[in-house]
Parts: structure tokens; sequence; C-alpha cells
């Protein structure tokens, strides 16, 4: 049995429906989600291996679930730097934004000097609704997550990536194999040609919105908002 | 050294400093409170002594929370039932209530014959705004969760209870000492009379507002978004 994905164009509209029929707000959501992330980062990358986080944000839904995991990586005792070079506004981003400068972290213009001093990385550029072409500046970003050694968790789609493709067949992400991925609410299709290890996240589905989209409540464990699932989507 | 405490004036004025200032919104730090709360009863109640949780809201801010928090113990394996008897036309908590019963979490009206059939409670009735009377439906709950033998678990404070004066010396609550209590971002002075469990939750305060407020940033371990602590703030 493998795992049940979800399409770019369900996504969305999984989105749409949490947020109208489902009454969820995009606040609400998105500080679930992100908090997902911070939850994935803890257990990839305890705190005694090294607590400079990297957040790479894009100005979209994926970069303010970087921006909410962000947040909570501090309160876990973790110093995020965030790069986030095409910043929206949107007036949600703009508070979430906000939130971390009352918090002193850093934002960087400079990704590869950051990518130097940093212990694990966040690719919250490019996420379910992504297709098409890579824009300025990131080609040199995915560049450098595609070329570094350090771990990079990559937020529901490995940047660059085609959603229902999987890796592209050339430009800055051929080749960029990320060391984990969260899948936000469900996998997506491109989870197929991904190798690294896979967590899922977004603990806020409900059995009907799962049968809806034809998608498996995943196995979930205590007050975890993660779990980390093999291809079968059962728990490891 | 004993727990620094906020004032009620003072807790409103934090609220709305980190609405303002802070640039958090009530979706946002409500979702994180609820959450708290939904950890504490985990801590307090593991499922394997008993699901069942009747969760008992008035009609603000602190049944706000305990509706978040009904929603996560449905997604940790518990069973909630809602008691929430005076609901707000306030549209974040018609959002709220409509996400319950897309899980189709059952909401009574009697209080006593759910009672009788639940295995904790949460009294997420009155919060830190509380000041004289209780009214209509609560005397009679809370006359209830002062006799029953079931534990329970209050939001902030223990309903009836004045804020800075602890435990009234008339009416219902005379004589109500909750099993547990949980304080959100900080202990009121009315902590100074209770006698069960004590947790902390609401995990986003931060440094600057810590120190504006003259509090301490709680003892959180791990990914935890709730502490329990000692008469001196001390994690347990």
């Amino acid at each position: 049995m493998a795992l049940r994905t979800i399409s770019a164009k369900n996504a969305a509209a999984l989105d749409k429906d949490l947020m109208s029929a489902g009454a969820f707000s995009i606040d609400q959501l998105m500080e679930l989600a992100g908090l997902s992330v911070s939850q994935a980062v803890f257990k990839l990358q305890p705190l005694s291996k090294g607590k400079r986080i990297l957040v790479a944000c894009g100005p979209g839904n994926n970069g303010g679930d970087g921006l909410v995991a962000a947040r909570h990586l501090w309160q876990y005792g973790y110093q995020p730097t965030m790069y986030y070079p095409k910043q929206s506004k949107n007036e949600l981003y703009q508070r979430l934004t906000k939130q971390l400068k009352d918090l002193n972290i850093p934002f960087t213009e400079d990704f590869d000097a950051a990518l130097k001093q940093t212990d694990h990385v966040v690719d919250a550029i490019f996420g379910f609704s992504f297709s098409g072409e890579v824009r300025e500046p990131f080609p040199k970003v995915i560049e450098a997550l595609r070329d570094t050694k350090i771990p990079v968790l990559a937020v529901d789609a490995p940047s660059s990536w085609n959603i229902e493709g999987g890796p592209p067949e050339s430009g800055p992400g051929k080749g960029f194999q990320p060391s984990a991925l969260i899948s936000l609410t469900a996998p997506k299709p491109l989870v197929k040609w991904f190798k690294g290890r896979h967590f899922i996240g977004g603990r806020f589905l409900n059995t009907e919105m799962a049968e809806k989209y034809g998608l498996d409540l995943p196995p979930y464990e205590g007050l975890d908002q993660v779990v980390e699932v093999n291809v079968e989507g059962l728990k490891l």
C-alpha cells in the first residue's frame, strides 16, 4: 500500500475548504503548520547537535509557514536566522515578521554567508502552488541548497520541484535532494521521487475532509503535531 | 522566591500589547493558549485512564480557549463533550464552534448529566476578566464542580474566584478547589490560594514583554507548550 497523496489542485481546494466550510482562519492553519515544521526540526536536529537554523522563506504561504516555525524554534532555544528576500505586503506575513523581529531574530540578505554559519536549513521557499520558473533571487539559493552538505528540511516540496512530476530536469533544482521533507496535511505526488526522511504535519484535518480528498489521517502519536512515516505512510 | 504573578489589569494590558505592538492576532494567541490547555489535560489524564473530557465554556475568551483545547483533544484521541450554554455571536467563537461540530463533538445543555459520564472536566467558564457576580446558568455548574470527585482543570482561574483575592467567601464558588490549574502566559495573584497541580501555558511571551510586566519566562522544556511548576515557579 503506497502513501496516498494530494495533487496541487486538490491541495489548493482543500485549503480553501478548510477556510470556508471548515471555518478555520489562515492565522490558525499557518500557526499549526509552522508549529509542525518546528517540531520536525526538533526531531531532526536536537538542540545538543547545533542550535543555528537558517530559515529560507519565499514570498507566499510556504514562506509564512517558515516564519511561524522560526518563532517556535526560538521558543525551544534555537537560534534562527531568516533569509526572506521577497517580503510580502500581506498583513499576516508582516505581522509574523514583526513577531520575529521582537525576538531579535536576525534577517540576512546574504544567503551564502548565512549558510556557512548554520547547522540546519529550512527550505520554505516554494510550496504546492509552485509551478514554472524559479525567479530571482532564488536560483542561486536553490543551487546552494542543492550543493550544501548541511541538512535541509523542505516544507511541503523541495523548492523548484514540480508538485506532480518531481525533480526538474534542468535549472537550479536539477539534482536537488534535501535530507528531509515535511508534507503539510498530506504528501504531494512529488514524494515518489523523494529519498530522505519524510514527516507529515498539520494536525487539523478531520475525517470528513480526509474522505472527501481520499487522504489518510496521519498516524500521529501523543501530543505530536508531526509524524515520521515510511513510503507506505506508516509511522516509523 | 515566590512565583511572579500578573494582576487582572496587567493581564488585560499584556493581551492588548501582544495584539497591537506584538502583532499577534487573537486567532493565533487563542490557538496556542487552547493548545496548552489540551497538553495539560494530556499530562493530567493519560488516554489510558479515561478518554471522556467534559469542557465547560463560558461566553468570553476563557471559553474560546476551551473550544480550541477540545479540538486538539479530539485529535489526540479523547472524546470531548462541550457544555457551552452562552454561545457568543463573536465570529471567532462561532468558527471555533463549527470546527468542533465538524468533528461530531457533542454539545450538551445538561451539565449534571454530562458530569456523570466524564473522566475529567475542563473549567473554561471564567478567566482573568471575571469579577463580581456569577450569572445564570453558571451558579449550579460551579456548585457541581465544587462538589464533584472528578478531576477538574481550571483555565487561568477557578471560575468564580476573585483574580486578586482568590476563593469567594460566599456564593457557589465558596470552597471550590479544583484539582489542577493552568495559568496562561503567567499566574494570576489567586494562585496563592490554589492547592492543586499548577501548569503554565501559552508559549508566546517574549523577553521584552516579560520584562515590561515583571514576569518570568516559564521553564518550558523541549516541544512542550505547557510546564508544571511548584510554588516557586520552578519546573516539577
